[in-house]
């Protein structure tokens, strides 16, 4: 331990996007922190290592026995989002927009890869859906090639489900330009045009 | 604690140039690592705080007695950069031109904050040149007022002494436009041309 600062920066580039002029800035900061922040992060860290597990109703990553959505009286029942992995309900709740509940499948399908519906949660959303009051399943998997997999392996597992099965929509993203839009995105947002009212 | 993830992206957010999504980020990723690294970066942040402190010669940051520079008999004995915080030492180091030590001053002089030379390791550089075989003080504060402040008071400090004190050229910067440059770093950079050989 020879060099402190120069270690703490060696740690901190383990993180992605944090390069060595980061880190050493980074390093730096935390070097002129109050003791106690400095120590705040550490044990964050620890803490998500020691503590985190999966959710055993919806997947996400908790240090409590259930999920503190899933252990929201006040979240809809009757709305499922499922989604890939844990980190896509944070962005999705920073919409605002949704109240529902949500299942995580730890992953999408790649046959190929060895990702067989067996190895996500899939099994565990059709018990969901059997069990509960659930009408609607939103699928919010990512658009692309496994995630569209996914989605149509979900709609088809459900059929016999009084569920509706829904899709997030394609389109172009928000502030951008259609000049730059690749024809794929484009094409889509074409094809999902809503009425103006 | 009902939040692990969140409260670890709270916790990363206290670090300057990490937002909410940088930070949510960070958490996922460090929830993924293997145990033993997460915990080597919390090991590294609390080791920096507990263990670090100012080498009493230059007033870098070590963890160790003296610095790994100072303690290092391979640099330069005749030539001192004098830098204004810890972290420039780093910057200088990676140019890989400069073989010599430093001297930290841990601030630049600027009268009405209160930060008067009794503030800043001044008489420790004096006391240095004094008594060691430097025979070249190159300043390296910033090139801002506050820093050619600084920069001044050195030179006038060790004018009694058979020291060259010499400042850090200004110019452009390298892979910069001269359309792009402000006319002072111009008018430096004009100033300061030298002959093509």
């Amino acid at each position: 331990m020879k060099d402190l600062i120069g270690n703490l920066a060696e740690e901190l580039t383990r993180l992605p996007g944090i390069g060595r002029k980061t880190a050493q800035r980074l390093a730096y900061f935390i070097l002129a922190m109050p003791e106690e922040e400095a120590r705040s992060i550490a044990r964050a860290i620890v803490d998500v290592k020691e503590k985190a597990r999966f959710c055993p109703v919806c997947f996400n990553v908790t240090g409590e026995e259930l999920c503190s959505i899933c252990n929201d009286g006040a979240r809809e029942q009757e709305r499922l989002c499922v989604v890939e992995e844990p980190s896509n309900i944070a962005v999705i709740e920073r919409t605002g927009l949704y109240r529902g509940r949500y299942h995580v499948l730890l992953g999408s399908l790649s046959p190929m890869d060895g990702v067989t519906p067996e190895r996500l949660k899939l099994r565990e959303l059709k018990e969901r859906v059997e069990n509960s009051a659930v009408k609607e399943v939103i699928v919010a998997t990512n658009p692309n090639t496994r995630g569209e997999m996914t989605a149509r392996y979900i709609k088809e597992m459900l059929a016999p489900y009084r569920v509706k099965v829904t899709r997030i929509a394609y389109g172009l993203p928000m502030g951008g330009d259609i000049e730059y839009a690749d024809e794929v995105t484009l094409g889509k947002a074409l094809e999902g045009r809503r009425e103006l009212s």
